[in-house]
């Protein structure tokens, strides 16, 4: 965290590429006196294809409000370029909800590393579909709820899941989630909810990844974080992993290991989107990483 | 290569496993001078399991002939013990063909190798379905055998491809031959022949997988190295690796990437054939590496 | 963890290489029932050179108690080769004191996977020269002693130390203890002291390495942890591992990077410590990893 | 290689930090028909720091000649920032002249992928202290100098050196050349003279790097390409990278594996530098990689 950081603002910017944009935006934000600090920027193509960057800037010498700044970069910029934007400020945590069955590995690695302030967020609730986990959240003195999900109760316990979330939280992050969410409860919040993957997609799709590697005979096993869609485990990937392993590694250890490389690779995928250095580009992403 | 190496045997085995067999194996080679100087055992369970051992021993101090050493090992220990064995020693360097269609990067890596003594082979010939790189490899003093392959005269190519390798060669490496293999050709070298896989197996199986992994939108694209069997992609992985990518790589990138991954995980897996340290063990393969 | 694991037991041995030592270990195992499940052998050279010998085998069959067995085995095999050894049981839980000062995540990685059964060990207590992070550790339900360090109190402090924790515990490990230790207190504990030293050794030793890491602009950082000597950041190496940054990465970036390295590098070297994987070879380990 | 290379132009700054400039910049390029298609920039700091930006641009749509662009860039964006700057364009290839001793490794590397066109350049020449690899190079028909370098003789042979390379080569990369340069020679290539050192630097300063780390057990062995100052071993480092090891492997085999870290890690650095992708900023390099 650095001293700054309460006034570092960042712009998201997708939009169809062409001559120009770079010098409308940073000439925009330099008349209005933003101090530009950090520039990315990718277009997918040579030409006709599609415009992204995500910059930050520093908001101490603006010569307006942010929503007149806002108002105004709408109507002057975003609109002649056809731009999908937004436009947010390190100093406005996300609130992040955690959904958890009974594996605690990754939700461990969520609590701590946001009690510590290595991930910039809230955590306003975590629910699960057992009661195993309860202790060790409401240790953190976070709020932990119970909705038992069954073949018979799906759509009501889906139905409570979003009554508690929506307006409450910015990001889902599954933590070893195992049910399947309903296409109801994905469409309340698209691109919001973050998955990770016992598995090194598409590889290994589907139920007992771990297995199957042991099956296969694989020299490395890895996990993939995704935005969650319709599509089961074919979500934009975000970020993914791997490990060596060998003939002496058995059906347990290749699980075992996995939980390692699931922990450290859902951290990086929540880390950047939490710092808004994800677009999703249709199926794919474009991660800006540091 | 260290001076001792031309009095290096290495004895591998494959058994179901019992107690005893480390003792009836050291004892058996101690008592005729051989001293052994590595030692790799596995147990694929702890009970009931196969028992693989590779070992190396130096033959200087034996008090007897290789033969007779032989014919006595198969006698009193392999037989009680139900051992699938085998015995070579590293001054007999394996014969090794090259197939290759027109990608260079595979073939120039284990051509180049081998001139420099990395690789313990003799390549006695290259074919190929295409004429492209018969000048890179006649340069160093091979012979380049052009056998086109259509869907015409597949049968005929093969036959021909068998009666120039049947008993001149001991290993086959597919270094990127484009052309599927015909049952009939696989079924003479079991366990022979070394493919490179231009993907992460079992991700993006068949036909242009850097393509299927960009528009994927994968964080890793990879390499597999395995035996080729009658199923397509799917015989024993010997070695595989990968490297990270980013929005920033097109397809094209994608490629030219993995064949720097291709080109070293083919030279780790044909290296450890060489070396004997490849037991296939059904679908899977036990690799003693250093 | 594994069934059988209580009836494992490991044999562990250090002697001048001789032929005939695998036949004479394996034999005397075999005849008193012990059925050998792993078996990792290694020579430093391949004349004249050390045998290093690390083996698992499983004692429900043995024909004889455990402790005339260890008698057995030193008169009969041990003497004749002039064997450094020892056979430890998996059962035998080592007992792993923590030193910290005031740095949390290493500390908090041990504690966890500790309470999780990732690490078979117990944790009698935590020391530290600092208050800081009693409220973490009680909470495990495990005691916390503060022994402020300072150059007055030097002695009297490491003695208190050696005090609380001779014949307490098997195992110390130092999770970013910030004090140089004296060469009383090493000499009480002779490799049984771990540390985390937060650089690539032998790169950056001493103070705020990653700020040196930084000034040097190096594109990896690392970690390295070693056995504790008198012989400052110079123990043998356990085990160590990078993590590559770029110029965009800050000092204070590379301490919170280099922080998941630490933890990582760490608990591995920890976790080959207490499954008896690790034999200290004068300045350097051999590691019998899975 | 892309279609539309043969029109890419490079636009490298380094410039005291403020804000501005990126308007400045685009602004400029685009109100002269340039089209940008990537963008990349660094500030060192948050406030005060330098001001890093590369960028590309395609020449098609220019309003007027590369010559005048140039000398308007200078009078009307570069002088008001105090810019160091340089404009290059794709299709220039640089002049690359290798310098090496006997190893072969790096060098052919360097040969191959050069007339495999993975690296845009031309070479010129290889300049050689001995004549071991004369005919390794002359076989790509490029013309090999024995320049011997003794104690006696070593100011003239510098000179002789420097008279074969000034204006002739764009960059010199030493592919495990063995001789010290003399501070002169270096002067005559500020930043424009690459090594490749065998080791991990800092560690393992000086000779003999791999018996140093096998000395010294380490588990992780690397290779480090950095531009060349009169600070022997201490210049600019542009690429990094490491190899696993452990006791298995003798000194020879780490001098073996470390010789294709010492491969790819030039090879990068080799080819970021060709694609203007490497800015010297003091002790230090700002890299922007794909």
């Amino acid at each position: 965290m650095v001293d700054g950081e309460s006034t570092t603002a960042r712009l998201l910017i997708t939009c169809p590429d062409q001559p120009g944009i770079i010098s409308a935006v940073s000439t925009f934000l330099y008349h209005h006196g933003a101090n530009i600090t950090d520039f990315d920027q990718h277009s997918s193509e040579s030409q006709d294809g599609k415009f992204f960057l995500r910059l930050e800037f520093q908001t101490p010498g603006l010569d307006c409000s942010l929503d007149a700044l806002e108002r105004n970069f709408r109507a002057r910029v975003a609109a002649e370029y056809e731009m999908d934007w937004r436009l947010t400020y390190a100093r406005d945590k996300k609130r992040m909800a955690i959904l958890v069955s009974k594996h605690d590995h990754a939700l461990m690695e969520l609590l701590w590393r946001t009690m510590r302030g290595d991930l910039a967020a809230t955590i306003p609730m975590v629910i699960s579909n057992h009661e195993d986990l309860r202790g060790e959240v409401e240790r953190f003195g976070i709020p932990y709820h119970h909705v038992p999900v069954t073949s018979e109760n799906k759509a009501d316990a889906y139905a409570q899941m979003v009554s508690l979330l929506e307006g409450k939280v910015d990001v889902i992050v599954l933590a070893r989630y195992m049910q399947i969410l309903t296409p109801d409860f994905v469409s309340h919040f698209p691109h919001q909810i973050i998955n990770i993957h016992h598995s090194f997609l598409p590889a290994f799709v589907g139920a007992n990844p771990y297995l199957q590697a042991w099956e296969k005979g694989v020299k490395l096993i890895g996990a993939t974080s995704h935005y969650v869609t319709d599509d089961l485990d074919q979500g934009p990937i975000i970020e993914q992993n791997v490990q060596r392993v060998s003939h002496r590694h058995s059906a347990a250890d290749l699980k075992s290991l996995g939980q390692d490389v699931e922990r450290s690779v859902l951290l990086r995928a929540v880390k950047w989107h939490l710092e808004d250095r994800v677009i999703v580009d249709g199926t794919k992403t474009v991660v800006f990483v540091k």
